[in-house]
């Protein structure tokens, strides 16, 4: 049996494991930043390695690059977003409360209607505007309705290069990681001598500065990407989405996410970007709601056709059998890190009420993401030599936990909440057999086997 | 034999070769920022897999973090970059040339007097402006004798949080990984129930302003660190300072770097910080002379002390053995992972002059480094579906290549100059026989196995 999951369950577990700690705490923090503590890392590490394994290691189409944070401003004009990429502001006039007026229009809806707006994204601040003033939509804090115009807030950070703080030398934290690929598009193509279809990929680093960060990890104005480009011959394009469309959702479900709680969300004509034919964002069901994890997006040939435009390069493309010449189309599943880790975690996390009417709280992470692979433990503080032998063994081949203090019933339970698959405990025959018991987190079932069988042991059951 | 190196062949075979390119190329680039490509991501990759499997996963001592780079300003305030993490700037009044006066005096010292001058990083304004004017230093632009006063430019990068651009929404991009570390001592040390000596190890972007970067790679605005923060009881500082100095050392040795590149510069009474107590560089001999890779410094109880005096939190450590209580010490050996990056491709490249008296161009990476484990080559094009199955098997363990344009002999080469260790040869025997032919890199002797035997014998030879 299990309890439903709160997220002031999952912040606490966070902070009380050494997953996420509030960023700058010992100063009063700074607004929504987190940092990942020693079980966080590891985890968010090996979420990264087991995208990159799909995305680029076990893919023959696909390669990695990793580009700088800080580029030229002029990527920035060319993609569109020194011109575009803002939120619409509004406030109100009364009570000087500031909400970004897409929110103020769909929370309404939500609220007094009962009705899930979608594709607000799209709209002007002229056609936003003209519902408020229709609906005659009041301000959450005051009650009042009266507020100022809206205006556009770019959402790139802005920073300054150099000794002055003129315009020259101004500079944006990029806003997406894409950009780095879409700029070296024929670097990589010329160095890789990859042929059409071929996909880039790359993890890092974005940062936006929203004015509503928030539900813990899942909005935060800096966050890390996985974003793929995967360029193909246009007119294949539709097919290749429903390619990764379907490699993404796999990849979730492989490493272990119910289904009930994903949705595959199309969206309609009207919540389209004017350059994308198809669009599906792959959503998880957070205990706050619906949340957006995954955007998958036939692009055409929109960004690469923005940089020719911006930089004057030819980023066409000649095929080498057939001649044909084509600026290659570009499909992107793009996934935020972060809100990936969120969504491991909710979706490992049970409070499991056990048959002796105790409870365990216990994090059934796909082996292949949990921090530990496996904790070794002594019966008594006398087999320590013995247990740090196999725990040196081991810490060759998987990151493993060691812990002597406590009952095992205890230290099982505190492993249980880590998410580690596999406890092997050293007791006193042991040192006779050279066999140790091994217990799996999720059945709580117990094996006995020799020493020098558990590295194969382990690395079968976590593989990815 | 082997010809020298020079920096440019190494940057002409990072761009060709697809390891690095010029970040924003199309754009004109951005002052010295580079972009890492398919093989450049690998081997980055790699580096920092290496250090995190020796620094944390294999050490029973430390646990890793990974804290955001935005930071409460306050932070940078206690640790004295607001104050003190500035250049000295001169400028030459006749020709307007701007330069570090550190630099000045340095440059000016080893060309003039062929004097290698160190240290001077702790020198104030007006010692460097005596030296300046005792010297009769003249810009080595115009040759005039004619500077302004030095000042303080300060290295952190500026940027603002938030819909106003005003002091209070100013915040800093971290101009180090180890201040995330200090801030969470608490935090980790409560959740890892880790007890001292212990550390903590972080890998991250870093930004700094700097006046002149350069050098490729070697000094950037945006550039990746490793750090380790090893805290440990006072008095038994210096022992744990030689054993990380010591461990630092032969990681560098056990990745292949030869032994002759490589010096450990203690500083001096007039070097050291004024809260150190011993502090070494480790220098490695690029081609454009000796550079500072790694630091590694006995911090004594400074950082913590003035994360103390500056949050009013306490990070008094309590022995539980003794009850003894006390600020704990910490040991740092900081590394950035574009110079180690730097100094693994130079450590490694070499053109090989054969004694046939062709040339190859080869790149000695550790395996456990190199971008591909291995390349699968078919002899012909008809051996693609029996190479597709190898290559297949392969790259669910390890990052490969596959390669079917050329002859053998260029496929080999093309492998060579990327660092691959083994290329496996698909032959027609291949299809009788299951056996592949495997070559290496380094003594191009070659063997023949079964391929059901490939995935041992490559592990056994990449392993770290």
């Amino acid at each position: 049996m299990a309890k439903e999951i709160k997220m002031e369950n999952i912040v606490s577990l966070a902070k009380m494991r050494g997953f996420v700690y509030p960023g700058s705490e010992i100063y009063g923090g700074l607004s929504n930043t987190w940092d990942y503590g020693p079980l966080g890392v590891e985890l968010k590490n090996n979420i990264k390695k087991a995208w990159w394994k799909k995305f680029i290691q076990e893919s023959k189409y696909n390669v990695g690059v990793d580009a700088a944070i800080l580029m030229n401003p002029s990527v920035w004009v060319a993609s569109g977003h020194v011109g575009g990429f803002s939120d619409p502001l509004i406030d109100c006039k009364e009570c000087k409360s500031r909400f970004r007026a897409d929110n103020l229009v769909e929370d309404y809806f939500l609220n007094e209607k009962n009705e899930e707006v979608v594709g607000l994204d799209g709209y002007t601040s002229e056609e936003l505007r003209n519902i408020i003033e229709e609906e005659n939509i009041s301000c959450p804090k005051c009650g009042k309705h009266n507020f100022t115009d809206i205006r556009k807030f770019n959402l790139m950070f802005k920073t300054f290069q150099g000794v002055t703080e003129d315009s020259t030398s101004e500079l944006y934290l990029r806003p997406e990681t894409a950009q780095g690929i879409f700029v070296n598009f024929k670097n990589v193509q010329r160095t890789s001598r990859k042929k059409i279809p071929f996909g880039i990929g790359q993890i890092g680093k974005s940062f936006r500065n929203e004015i509503t960060p928030g539900n813990f990890i899942f909005r935060t104005r800096e966050f890390e990407q996985m974003e793929l480009e995967f360029f193909c011959k246009p007119g294949e394009d539709l097919e290749w989405f429903n390619y990764w469309r379907t490699y993404c959702k796999n990849f979730l479900l492989n490493l272990g996410i119910k289904e009930e709680r994903l949705r595959m969300r199309d969206h309609g004509e009207e919540e389209l970007s004017f350059y994308s034919v198809a669009t599906t964002d792959i959503e998880y069901l957070y205990p706050f709601g619906w949340g957006e994890l995954w955007g998958i997006a036939d692009r055409t040939d929109y960004d690469l056709k923005q940089h020719i435009e911006g930089s004057g390069i030819d980023f066409t493309y000649t095929d080498p059998q057939t001649n044909e010449k084509y600026i290659p189309y570009c499909v992107e599943p793009s996934v935020g890190v972060d809100r990936m880790f969120l969504m491991f975690l909710c979706n490992a996390y049970e409070e499991e009420e056990l048959e002796d009417g105790t409870t365990r709280n216990v994090l059934h992470l796909h082996p292949a993401l949990a921090p530990y692979k496996a904790a070794v433990l002594p019966l008594t503080k006398k087999l320590s030599d013995k247990s740090d032998e196999v725990y040196e063994l081991l810490s060759k081949e998987f990151n493993v936990d060691t812990d002597v203090s406590g009952s095992i019933g205890k230290r099982y339970r505190r492993q249980d909440e880590a998410g580690t698959p596999f406890c092997i405990t050293v007791d006193f025959d042991t040192l006779e057999d050279n066999s140790v018991t091994i217990r799996d987190r999720d059945t709580m079932k117990q094996d006995r086997i020799k020493i020098d069988e558990l590295i194969d042991y382990i690395n079968e059951r976590t593989m990815f």
